[in-house]
């Protein structure tokens, strides 16, 4: 019987790393899966000497096994090119290893800070099929370290709404950002500190007025975008479009 | 001509600190406004000595002036009682100075952190007759470290969704906690780190299994709950209503 998802013409796909969530999976009427192993990050992901197991166990359940993915996120932001590039092509003959046992079309890996160390295709260094990277559209003042030549094009807008002298208060505060990587950053102002709807600064370049409109970026993207609803596209200083954020209810 | 908020008996009563924000006030068709005092937070809030002029700018344009306000938020984690205690009257000694030139029935100030320090009422020590303290219904890690004697109530609950030995991952991260005061806690367990979705944690003391619920203590109330959509309010451990979060669209 074709699930909900094949009827529609779709193909959801999970990432799964334990018999118990292969079982899941399956009793939810997924039908495709990919073994997601642990290449150095202590978060999820199976062995890679257990991922092979886990595709029988699956294949068991008539689930399609496509592959494998293996997120090397603690390297994303090591600064050093080449110890970075080691490091990941470590990583991936873990994931490799992993892909000899488990078959299918995919091994998925990489984000923003590393997807220049892989060339994608099989036969390459590091192997993989897929990189996921996704922080570039946006880039964050974290990744922005890196210099990646990526135009960090997310800002919260913040409007003036006190001033003492050269100090400054904002209507952006921690309800509005990603604060684990820290304060948010605005052009050449000092960020003393967030409040739950404030943040307060000061310039010795730049005079604001109240009312004037800031421009704030983040320290990291991806939990400062789950804060709101929507995203509104500027082009030339024009608003051309607005975006709900549709995966924001976490 | 009566405003809208007046027409439908509700007192709408806005806080200003500047001559721009009495203007905005006005034009909005608000009422009542009280005159926010800086009292030693770099935050918001007109120089103490600037209020009273602020309360005739306020009344020229025909607002009511109810009286002042200052919050002595960089007092709250002050754990030597004594130390807060005479830096909260110093404080307050500004707040009523300005209430002094302003008038009005209110002196408002106060947090979780400093609300046994006041006495309620203009003939007694800190001279304030409001304590907007409101942290301590939930109470986080934070304020927990006061030893006040409130409960922690609140928790994120997260399921288990991996491990390996003792170390567990469970689909609760950033997009769901306020990280601004450091990170999560779980009862007789380490956090190692959270992710966009994910908390890594281990315990040597307890040990669960894929599919547990897993009660998630936030460092910081305030934020925490404004990335959620509803509060599930538990008694005896029966669900016994659901809270739409209204204010969380910062």
């Amino acid at each position: 019987m074709a699930t909900a998802a094949e009827s529609a013409g779709v193909i959801a796909r999970v990432a799964v790393d334990s018999v118990e969530t292969i079982e899941a999976a399956h009793r939810a009427g997924v039908g495709d899966v990919i073994i997601d192993v642990d290449v150095g990050m202590p978060r999820c992901g199976a062995r890679p000497d257990h991922a092979g197991q886990l595709a029988d166990v699956a294949r068991q359940r008539r689930l399609s096994v496509s592959g494998v993915m293996g997120y090397e996120g603690h390297l994303q932001m090591v600064s050093d090119r080449s110890e970075a590039k080691e490091r990941v092509a470590e990583a991936m003959s873990l994931l490799r290893a992993a892909h000899d046992d488990v078959g299918g079309d995919i091994v998925s890996t990489g984000g923003t800070g590393t997807h220049d160390l892989h060339t994608i295709g099989l036969d390459h260094p590091t192997g993989v099929t897929d990189v996921q990277a996704g922080s570039y559209v946006m880039v964050d003042t974290q990744y922005a370290t890196l210099n990646q030549g990526f135009e960090q094009a997310l800002t919260i807008v913040g409007t003036v709404i006190a001033h003492h002298g050269s100090r400054y208060v904002i209507d952006v505060g921690l309800k509005a950002l990603g604060m684990d990587h820290g304060d948010p950053s605005i052009d050449d102002c000092k960020i003393w500190f967030c409040s739950d709807e404030h943040t307060t600064f000061s310039s010795s370049e730049r005079t604001f007025h109240i009312g004037e409109r800031v421009h704030v970026r983040p320290a990291h993207v991806d939990p400062t975008i789950a804060r709101h609803e929507e995203l509104w596209i500027i082009d030339d200083g024009e608003v051309i479009d607005r975006w709900p954020i549709d995966l924001r209810h976490w």
